[in-house]
């Protein structure tokens, strides 16, 4: 018999799927869960605490395939996995929709100043003139990371009229090669970040890339905290030598309440809250592992894998 | 000559382009529009208020053509214009990519439920869960109003997976006609409108559509205040019998503070800044009465026609 060890969450959606051969566990504590982690060769830890997690992989000695639901698994131990060779497969595309609705949103939200639309509003005080007049329509952005989130992000910002560029990998096909982005920062509106949190990624914008900017351009950050240089970013917002910032993640998350983000007029956090802002996750997760499942069993390919090497 | 008694304002976009035969008085207060009027042939009396440019109307006795950066003219003495013949160009469509900017924003700000993420920040407190959890995609709209503003709406959803179903006269084509929409409220997660204010339009949404429509329904209103029986969405606010409202026009604009739209929780009022929350517009305008000018000389067609009879 094979194995799995999993949340009593998700039992509901996988027990009526389950093939004959697998004989699943399902935990409803941290403790069953690191009780029942040695035996699993199948194991899906997720928890919104990721010290539990780690622990739960590090117990897993017989491990062989690690699914989760979430798409960045940076913060698992991704030397070890890749030492046993344990296969794994993320949630990577699963929230893709919800936070490219919040990228758009958040986008929109500082062109038209919305914020301050709120805060009048709580006054009971009717404006008379715009505080943001910016139109998306004719702007252009730059979109670093074209994967499950970036494709979501394209054709629902070309629906507003913006030219978007996006970066991968080969280049090519109306998209920058990884080499091309830097020296044309200067001719974007809006700057996003989707890319997968990797040691190439870690602070790829900092002091030298806030300078290249316009000053009227747009940070857009939902890739992780560190993939940004945040004391370069609080710098650059507090000279405005770029306009602002859309930070659904931050270093850390999450934030204290004396941290000088919070303050900044021109930075708009949003919690990380994008990939959470939708019911259907845990449902598509969850489909996703009973295909899977059965391709396992049946000696074939599980995806979407995530390589612990690359890290994404 | 041609007489024509336009806005100081612009002065320096139109008189480079002025034809020959037309004689370009421009004023620069109220008195002087007043003055200039009733030589007028062609006539542009925009003001932020009504009252002097319908007096402005009213003086000029001899105007041809009344040319507004505005779309909606209902407030103009129209059965006045239509005795004497007046054609009338009005400013559709030039602030419509802006307006329909902002019917996706309210909609993306409504179902993330942002405003309670700007009050978080405001108070430097890290949200633990999404307020907000509707996803944009898959969810249905109609479309009440399929002219400049729908027009653009349209395309914008769609690039989110909202299915848009537009009410246009003829039906046909995916759209619903002027009698079928009733009977299917209740298939909508979004009710837009985006209708000119006229008789046929007034009050067109009331207790009766309020409560045929779903309780997660929400209604966004970039029309006019009047095409809603404004006590009834009250009502329907405070009962929840909808889910909520995004209102970018009210009756009375400006909302007085105590009125009690204000405090309403599911009531995200907009202060009809949608048209102007863009710098184009007035560039635009002038590019376009330009043009006008040209043919209006050469005996050729103006556009577009505002008819006082429909209203639109």
């Amino acid at each position: 018999m094979t194995i799995a060890v999993l949340s009593s969450l998700i039992r509901p959606m996988v027990e009526p799927h389950l093939p004959d051969s697998v004989e699943a566990h399902f935990y409803t504590s941290v403790a069953e869960m690191h009780e029942l982690a040695p035996k699993a060769e199948i194991g899906w830890f997720d928890l919104e605490d990721q010290k539990p997690m780690i622990e739960a992989v590090k117990l897993a000695k017989n491990l062989k395939w690690l699914n989760s639901i979430y798409a960045g698994l940076d913060f698992l131990p991704l030397d070890l996995l890749h030492e046993r060779g344990t296969k794994i497969t993320n949630g990577i595309g699963i929230n893709a929709i919800a936070i490219a609705e919040y990228v758009v949103m958040g986008m929109l939200n500082i062109a038209k100043d919305y914020r301050t639309i709120v805060r009048a509003q709580d006054r009971h005080e009717w404006l008379m003139d715009a505080p943001g007049k910016i139109e998306l329509a004719g702007t252009r952005a730059l979109l670093l990371g074209f994967g499950g989130i970036g494709k979501q992000v394209k054709p629902r910002l070309e629906g507003f009229g913006v030219e978007v560029v996006p970066v991968r990998r080969s280049g090519g096909d109306g998209a920058l090669g990884p080499d091309e982005w830097r020296d044309k920062l200067g001719e974007f509106d809006w700057v996003i970040l989707a890319v997968p949190a990797t040691r190439e990624t870690e602070g790829m914008i900092g002091a030298e890339e806030f300078a290249a900017m316009k000053e009227t351009a747009v940070l857009v950050n939902v890739a992780r905290g560190t993939v940004v240089d945040q004391p370069a970013l609080i710098n650059a917002l507090q000279k405005k030598s770029i306009a602002s910032a859309m930070l659904d993640v931050t270093t850390p998350e999450p934030l204290p309440s004396d941290h000088p983000l919070w303050g900044l007029e021109n930075a708009h956090i949003t919690m990380h809250l994008s990939g959470r802002a939708q019911n259907s996750m845990f449902r598509r997760s969850a489909e996703r592992f009973v295909q899977n499942l059965q391709a396992y069993v049946a000696g074939g390919e599980i995806h979407p894998v995530f390589d612990p090497v690359l890290g994404y």
